[in-house]
């Protein structure tokens, strides 16, 4: 089987995955319309390509928060990448590395941070967390994840509640017996109600800070308002991102968000969106719109599910060799 | 089978019900475009969430003309609820107490205003009207009504004459003879004419004003125009309804015309609407679009299809948990 | 099979009609999208329904050009109608005249004027006329129709070629031997070229009005540009048409040309309309954007296919009935 | 098989012509969301028919850069016709000789130029160029082009790299061993990097003047930037082209294009464009947005795979047919 193109991968990763892990990586909310809309999003907005430009050399690098890497697509904080590879997250962390760029590790993960930390010393890591009714343990994993070297904190705005992906309730989707969110276990008791906490505000960002030195991301913006707030709130970057569909059904589609937030924020914080991305025009297109980098969510976990991490960096290839074309074709 | 979104109960009743039960339940006008759009229109609608509120205590109850209804979903006028379930409207009555919500009986029931009432004593329920040629009948239907407990008269004024619904033209539908339109056995002599007055104009709303105390709520309105007359007129409210989609064909969606009738009203009368809800968010579409409540039509079919009262009361809570959840979601 | 709305004469005509028949009568020119959007555009149209109007009378007579009719829609000019039905244009003669409508026999008519006048006395007829090369034989058959009673002449005006309607081509359409266009056989001698004179300009309005006194209108206008000129040219009607998609593919759609025709005419003559009238609230939509009266065609056909005279009756009689009750409901 | 539109030679190719030689031809970059779309935006635009205007004669010649060609069709620049028909572009230039009009022979020819140029004397030729790293072989083709009497060079703008048709890259698509790029055998050493120049900008223009006396024609162009560019740089002629969808994805279509570039161009050089021609009513279309000429590309390559170059002369016909009628019927 010849990978071509991103979609390939999605192709077999449907074809072989048990179909409860397909489901539950595949699940939009609801009717799945906001899902569909990221990617239709981007193939509504149109090229004005430029021609005769001396494209024989481009640098594709970038920087986020102050940090260089080989191209503007980083990897999304997705859960559970043991249903994906055997080896799950350590996978992720190994590919992110050697293409050097970002790997966002959730709070979800079957691995350790300190699995995750010790699979790709050097790597570029943020962590991704969840506020907990239980503070002490949001606490405890804020500080494990900065003592690991991890360089940025990436707040998760958009889960009060878990969205309804209606696959997912009737499959009875839960982790297998053999795997585990690992890094909640040293944290936590056993907890009846969800263990997050939907009252969580704006001013919990304050305290957020006063856990930590690093560089605070909040994600899920998706309004002007919410941009402007988290600005003043002292963040030090956004990603805009409707969790890949799988909360809010029905709002707007990421790249579309995307230009209303980069309006708002007029170049006080980095923007970062996530969502849809499925080409390396897609890249280009966001960055077109004022994003510093782009970050990639289920394309990774068919790339894991394909080859583990020589899939990934595959899959992070092919983007990186598209949006490299793109480029040089827009002009 | 287990019963997720209201999709399901639809795909279940359209299994199991006699193809001319569910061709009349389904039936639109002409090419049911009106139908359909009313779904498709609130598909157009998109959120805008807002992130980090305080979500952990929401209040989703809400009062209908003075009266603390659970939460802002009731029940629309719908006839022949025996060709559903054998205890037609009791259990339709009996699900909507046991939700704590508002059920307005139609004129076209299978079961008398006495067995309905009898069936759930104490609950919220409205008598939904035609007006007769025999203005004697009508007016012996509305005092029954009020006698009864009945707290309101929901005046339907989109049908001095049946729309064309070409499934039941060509199924020649008509109740199974076991089965009768209780509530006018008393009233009516053997009428060949329809029994409906097509005359009925504005001027009527005031005769039947001077025949009860109920507050009257008329049905059908889609206009800026008439909602201004309907305000003039004295109604108590209004519910925005295209019938779903049987009378005219190829008028507007009713999400749609809800919005030039709450800018008509001005907040002088509470603004209901029926017709394509099938999802919480579609519920709070309607409400930030300045509706008070709205009101589910073939959805309640559906569940009494599925399984009498225990089916009704499982669609009203999977619409309560979706509704509480898109809250939440939406900030 | 029961005969619901005009679609199941449409199915039925599919059914039976030989292909080559079918295929010329539902022919358009090149991709045919101007043949659908004929009917799209209907769709699109959307009613502002009013409520609470006395429907109990109703009154859908209408004159055009001072001829009452029993409903605003007329018989539009098709050719060939024995490929429909034996008796060809007599039995659309006498459907025409039971119905108490006007009939617009064609040039290309399988029967003579004589045979149509005679079959239906007294009819409403009107015929439309194609200018030929040779101006003799326009001429004689102007004052053939002027003869027998005929009381308007209906130039048709988008034919200067026949349009590509690929079916036709493809089928090597030509009548059976046993038809023939009998209007012509008294008419022309064998001709090589296309009769039809693709060098007509308005000033031949001039020499058509020498010739008749009957009332001229023209058939095949579609923009404000030519309806200007159609009443400075001193014509009584105007039929804004496409004739049915089968000429320019890729224009307007009739019901959309028709609201600047009827902005342009400011009243000043009848403005009718044809193409894509499928349910009689389509009637009602035409009329409302000033049509006077529509005309049908492949209806017409269909309704012969099904049963002749009384086919036609049938298509007409529902028509009526649809258009009737989307009155009412319309308010 | 009866050939009555150009969509009839596109079912004959596709099923006829070897899987990869097909999938070559019908290739577009990524999605082929350009490609598809150069057809859609044609049938998006809408006719305005005027009536009675004498079109019994009509003349359809045009003259671009001086020469007289008989009617605004000409062949766009494609490569490899071999793989459509054995002969390849001695065939295309024997066809368009016969029907008089402009060949623009591609660099990737299978025949040589003095094949071409041999194969139709007299026939109105252009070359089409790529610049090379090694501009010596440029210089070389421009040089022999004009002393075999090519009247015309058309430098493509729009292919620093070529596109990714994935497609091409699941096939493997290479040339069969039979068949050669020709033109570049003289020419070149066996090169391991991409022959073609990415580093190409505005002022190579002077240089490729500085090489010839032939006028110089643009391809590729698509926004009025790039237009004032152009015409300031001294080309003749511009054509707009997206490379039929085969480079950048998602740019716009080329006859969106077509209107910015003719307005920016206020008539100092002819405008050309390419791409979604199908029908002679496209021709029309390009002509009243203020396009000289059009050219095709892919039914080109159908016409050779259906009869060689009897074929492409029956799509020509076609075209030609069709055009003619279309202006008919237009007005």
């Amino acid at each position: 089987m010849s990978m071509v193109c991103l979609s390939d991968f999605e192709a077999y990763a449907k074809k072989y995955l048990p179909k409860i892990a397909w489901d539950y990586f595949a699940a939009g909310a609801d009717d799945c319309t906001t899902r569909d809309e990221n990617i239709l999003a981007y193939k509504r907005i149109r090229f004005r390509p430029r021609m005769l430009r001396d494209v024989s050399m481009m640098d594709i690098r970038t920087k986020i928060l102050g940090t260089q890497i080989s191209f503007p697509v980083g990897i999304a904080p997705t859960g559970f990448h043991q249903l994906a590879w055997p080896d799950g997250e350590k996978s992720t962390a190994r590919a992110a590395r050697a293409m050097n760029t970002c790997y966002i590790a959730s709070t979800y993960s079957t691995c350790t941070l300190e699995e995750i930390s010790a699979a790709a010393p050097g790597g570029l890591h943020w962590f991704q967390l969840y506020i907990h009714r239980n503070r002490a343990a949001s606490q405890q994993l804020v500080q494990r994840a900065e003592a690991l070297g991890f360089q940025g904190l990436v707040l998760t705005a958009d889960l009060p509640y878990t969205g309804k992906r209606r696959d997912d309730v009737r499959n009875g989707f839960r982790l297998p017996p053999h795997m585990k969110v690992r890094n909640l276990e040293r944290a936590f008791e056993v907890c009846k109600m969800s263990p997050l906490d939907p009252s969580v505000t704006w001013n919990d960002i304050y305290w957020l800070r006063s856990l930590t030195r690093l560089p605070i991301i909040i994600k899920g913006i998706l309004t002007k308002e919410d941009a402007e707030l988290a600005v003043r709130h002292g963040v030090q970057g956004i990603i805009v991102s409707n969790h890949g569909g799988r909360q809010l059904d029905e709002g707007p589609a990421t790249v579309d968000a995307l230009v209303e937030v980069v309006e708002a924020v007029r170049g006080r914080v980095e923007v970062y969106v996530d969502g849809g991305i499925r080409k390396g025009s897609d890249v280009l297109k966001a960055l077109a719109l004022g994003a510093k980098c782009v970050f990639i969510g289920r394309p990774v976990l068919w790339g894991l599910a394909y080859k583990g991490e020589e899939g990934l960096q595959e899959v992070l290839r092919i983007l990186q060799d598209e949006f490299r074309l793109s480029m040089a074709l827009a002009g």
